[in-house]
């Protein structure tokens, strides 16, 4: 039988397990990435681990996150992870660099081989072949240690593009009617690989667009053949000997099998909460339009901002609106900046940004009140731009430019020819912002500043797991809910014990104190709890808190495992109308824990309150089993080492 | 008797008063400037004057401050001054066209016009020859409103600058020297007035980085003849036409004469913390640097840029170091974008910030903990950065962009022969994020944000002043220190209630609490209280918390106006030793305090506590004495119109 690309190449680096969907197999990981809001926890739990040097064929710690630095606490992170990093081998991206998955595809991604990122869109890497995954920041640790990455065997679905996109679509529009059809849970425990005539048509800029955003259908990754199309990419920046062909066998079989005819497609838009809340623009009308924001890690290539530009030139932006534009790396930028497409986007009007995450990652930007948005980003939680009135559509970059010119949500149809914009034959290449490691790093001192705490780690699990519902929640809660991460908290990745004071806080302002007051218990969540960004603060905060366990009707598949690593009982309700038996505050009980969750497969949890009880299914495999009854992964690779 | 240039645009814009310097004269005003942080406030209080148009030659609005947008209020703030500018007449320079000071110079000013700004740093203007001021936001919205401005008819102190600057030596190290010579208090009750056969060898933006970081002096403003330097600028700005040469009568007399030789002055810093502590580059000697931040209205212009890209180009910065550049305006920016210049600096490894004031004002760059920064800006207070270990040297861009590449404290004449940049014949003019004035305001609706609260208003003066000495400070205690103006709290400057909570607080956590379980009470300060910025939320906050008065060795200017502006009595021990007489908590008392204001002079004020008293005196016009009596400007406005 033969394999898809997915199969190939878990394959190829497989360590322990059974490639059977659904069980639990771990993969050797040849690369990592960082970045610094994700990074700093991650290095600290490198040190923690205690290995000399990262063990990984290549790790680069990126700063793209906490880049508007209104306080020290954001270069005292750079500054410790640019010491960390030259200390133990792993490649240090400036601030100023660009955008980690960016940069990462340009400079350093390579066809067929794993990357394990602490960051949920890593898989833009799968837009060149990479099998390539986001994590919490531990699992990156414990990669870069040389340890294998653990993950349930996805199933893989086959989404095959057929024929080629109308002029004015854009790789954005395919994703967002991925999106449409699979929905925000539709890609859980799956890999997304894309297939059929189609591909052919799409440059790798737009595959990563497409790989990028898979992130939001909770897919494990997203990826595409390495092709011509990559060589041609790879070659234009100086790395065709990185290139290695790709393709699935010709038998080669898939659990699903999605279709999608990109000349149907029409400039479409996810409109406000969701990234599956999708619509054609044309449906959606005439809305009005305050703030137009062109960038992120799904539409920030050369490519996205030379038609940027191109529908800019010469034209002014509506007096409505406010537009700002963060190419997304520093080749980006040179490039933009030499050729003069910069001077045309700045000369209509465009407020250019730093290249960083910036307002994606509600860094800045924050429209006004009651704000329309329109944001070429990958998420529109509400609140995530830092405006909780605010109503954020995703679009192309092409909707976006013809939106800020006109100030309402425009067709970018109606502006007459598409720009064409060819491939550069030759990308600009000048690595100069990124430092290499030091050759022996026991010579280099980690400088930590005053804002860098020690982590919260667990205990191993006692014989009665007992507490309070301290708060239930309701669908689709994402990590944005349980850690928010704002311009004003994200400066505090490295000191836990403060961002816990956050904690949830956008469902229950009084969850926090509740939670210490009780010395901890449990939350009660909805379907898909946990989805969105890969950050493991959202399980960091609660174990700061106190919180041993969650019981969920679902959950995303990051922040399970990030529960996992924290030593926290990820449980699902086998009976989901359980979910409707508890309040808050009743008194729960898992009795004979140990015993329980050594068995596996389902707990008996006792509502103290209610005198009743009900089964909760704990899928873990036996190796989550261990670092469960240890008190986490960190407890549980010291006691295995 | 011939007159200097100030004594002709002021004799020709005198109301009322006699050009006898120290006396009280008030002139009409031509042009005023806002920028955003205190221009919410000023419009505000022009809303409550109510007069339904400007009355001014031009009235510009400007957002440069509040760009990083990390909440809601900045962008509602945005819409706000946008909305009101349109309705009442006032030209509106959209986010993205730059910092206030470069725009206006570039765009707006005129020569012998006078232009009052709600900025502290309005005297860049006089580098084309404006009599520019800085004053409260109340002040300029009454200018706004066709009212002269008040001020004491100021000494003219001549700074005669002879011979040529050398090679690698800039504008920032004239005024840089007349920072070493005069002090920071040096420039107090006077106009800083250039001549000498050295200003024609000066460039218009270098004259304006003179005037501009004139404010540092404390002076009333700082002023350049306009002659044919200023035409070729306005020219090459098409603006030929708004030229007038202005120079003072070859007889004319100044109070004071400063020569300074242009062919001695080496490459200087303004060491930590403050910008008269200057020294020789040579001198201070090779400290290793961690961040480099160039721009600012005080260099932030097309000369200096290209200067700066010229040093960089082809080269890298240190790997210890953090660069950032902000180009001044979208002019600017777009030459930069054009011409290639801006492509060498992001090659070399700068970071790219958006045209607006950014990190010196404290909005974002904070640098790392015990950071060596060198900044091109005008002021170094400490924690001003945002990081209060921080240690800010000012310096030029040469000296910025030649540490940048070493990562130490570099004199940039060790990097051969300087660049030789030509002023451009022409600028590029594009106007297009200057929304003009509706030509009817009455079907303007003004969009007003949640965060923007009612700003206090005072009562008329009672028979009786009494409180507690609610904190004792030393010398030089800044505008920053009276109400902090960092990240956190720039957003907030239309939320008075909210930021009194942080006022004075980087000298006492405790105060605003005190304050207000007092019912308010009295400051007593050191000599030069209030430097620094011209925040009238430096008077406002104190007032929101019921300070009644501040008794001070002495103030600076701008700072003073507003406390009287906001109704609060500023006065000055007539015995200095009375300082030392009270301790925190002393129950104070002026009895008789209408008669006692209104007699002026003086006031007997009471320790009640230590069973003592002393004289204060009150160095008020009787246009002042009136708006003590009145209970601040606002209400005085009220009752004489």
């Amino acid at each position: 039988m033969g394999l898809n690309i997915a199969q190939k190449i878990i394959k190829n680096h497989l360590v322990t397990g059974e490639m059977t969907a659904g069980s639990e197999i771990s993969i050797r990981i040849d690369q990592t990435l960082t970045q610094d809001s994700t990074g700093t926890m991650a290095y600290l739990q490198f040190e923690a681990v205690g290995i000399p040097r990262v063990k990984t064929k290549k790790s680069v710690a990126y700063i793209d996150h906490n880049t508007l630095q209104a306080g020290f606490e954001n270069a005292d992170d750079h500054k410790y992870i640019q010491t960390v990093a030259e200390k133990y081998g792993v490649y240090f991206s400036k601030p100023g660099n660009g955008i980690c998955h960016q940069v990462h595809l340009e400079r350093f991604g390579v066809p067929g081989m794993t990357l394990l990122g602490s960051d949920s869109h890593t898989p833009t890497g799968g837009g060149i072949g990479m099998l390539a995954i986001g994590a919490g920041g531990l699992d990156v640790a414990v990669a870069m240690g040389g340890g294998p990455y653990y993950l349930t065997m996805p199933r893989v679905c086959k989404v095959e593009l057929k024929g080629k996109l109308n002029s004015w679509s854009a790789a954005k529009d395919i994703i967002l009617e991925v999106l449409r059809v699979l929905s925000v849970k539709g890609g859980i425990g799956k890999v997304i690989e894309y297939a059929g005539e189609g591909i052919r048509t799409l440059t790798v800029p737009e595959r990563a667009t497409i790989t990028n955003m898979g992130a939001e259908l909770g897919a494990t990754t997203s990826i595409f053949p390495s092709d011509e199309v990559t060589l041609q990419f790879l070659r234009a920046q100086g790395r065709e000997n990185d290139w290695v062909e790709l393709l699935p066998d010709s038998d080669a079989v898939y659990d699903e099998h999605v279709v999608i005819d990109l000349a149907t497609l029409e400039p479409m838009a996810a409109m406000p909460h969701s990234p599956d809340n999708v619509e054609r623009i044309s449906a959606i009308g005439n809305i009005k339009v305050d703030q137009v924001a062109i960038g992120s890690c799904t539409n920030s290539s050369y490519m996205d901002m030379m038609k940027v530009a191109a529908i800019l030139k010469g034209r002014t932006v509506a007096q409505n609106v406010s537009l700002v534009i963060a190419p997304g790396s520093k080749q980006v930028l040179t490039m933009l900046a030499q050729n003069g497409a910069l001077a045309d986007m700045v000369a209509a009007g465009a407020r250019i940004l730093e290249s960083a995450c910036g307002p994606c990652i509600g860094m800045g930007q924050a429209p006004c009140t009651d704000a329309v948005s329109l944001r070429t980003f990958n998420r529109n939680f509400e609140g995530r731009s830092g405006t909780t009135s605010a109503k954020v559509y995703l679009v192309s970059p092409e909707v976006a430019a013809a939106s800020a010119l006109t100030g309402v949500l425009t067709d970018p149809r109606q502006l007459g020819e598409a720009p064409k914009i060819e491939m550069p034959k030759e990308f600009v290449i000048n690595d100069n912002l990124v430092v290499a490691p030091a050759p022996e790093g026991n010579t280099v001192e980690v400088v930590r500043g005053p804002n860098i705490k020690p982590f919260p780690v667990n205990r191993p699990l006692g014989e009665e797991v007992t507490g309070k519902a301290l708060i239930k929640v309701g669908d689709n809660i994402t990590t944005d809910h349980i850690m928010p991460s704002n311009a004003k908290l994200l400066p505090f990745r490295s000191n836990v014990p403060y961002l816990a004071e956050f904690c949830l806080t956008p469902c229950d302002q009084e969850f926090p104190a509740r939670a210490k007051a009780n010395g901890g218990g449990f939350i009660i969540g909805g379907s898909n709890y946990g989805q969105g960004s890969s950050r493991e603060h959202a399980a960091l905060a609660p174990l700061q808190l106190g919180i041993k366990g969650v019981i969920a009707k679902s959950f995303a598949r990051i922040h399970m495992a990030n529960l996992i690593n924290s030593g926290i009982l990820p449980m699902t309700f086998e009976n989901e109308t359980d979910y409707d038996s508890i309040d808050m505050n009743d008194e729960l009980l898992i009795e004979d824990a140990i015993e329980q969750v050594k068995e596996a497969g389902a707990v008996i949890v006792k509502n103290l309150t209610k005198q009743s009880e009900f089964s909760a299914k704990l899928s873990l495999s036996d190796r989550q089993v261990q670092m469960i009854l240890a008190g986490g992964l960190l407890n549980y690779t010291k006691v295995s080492n």
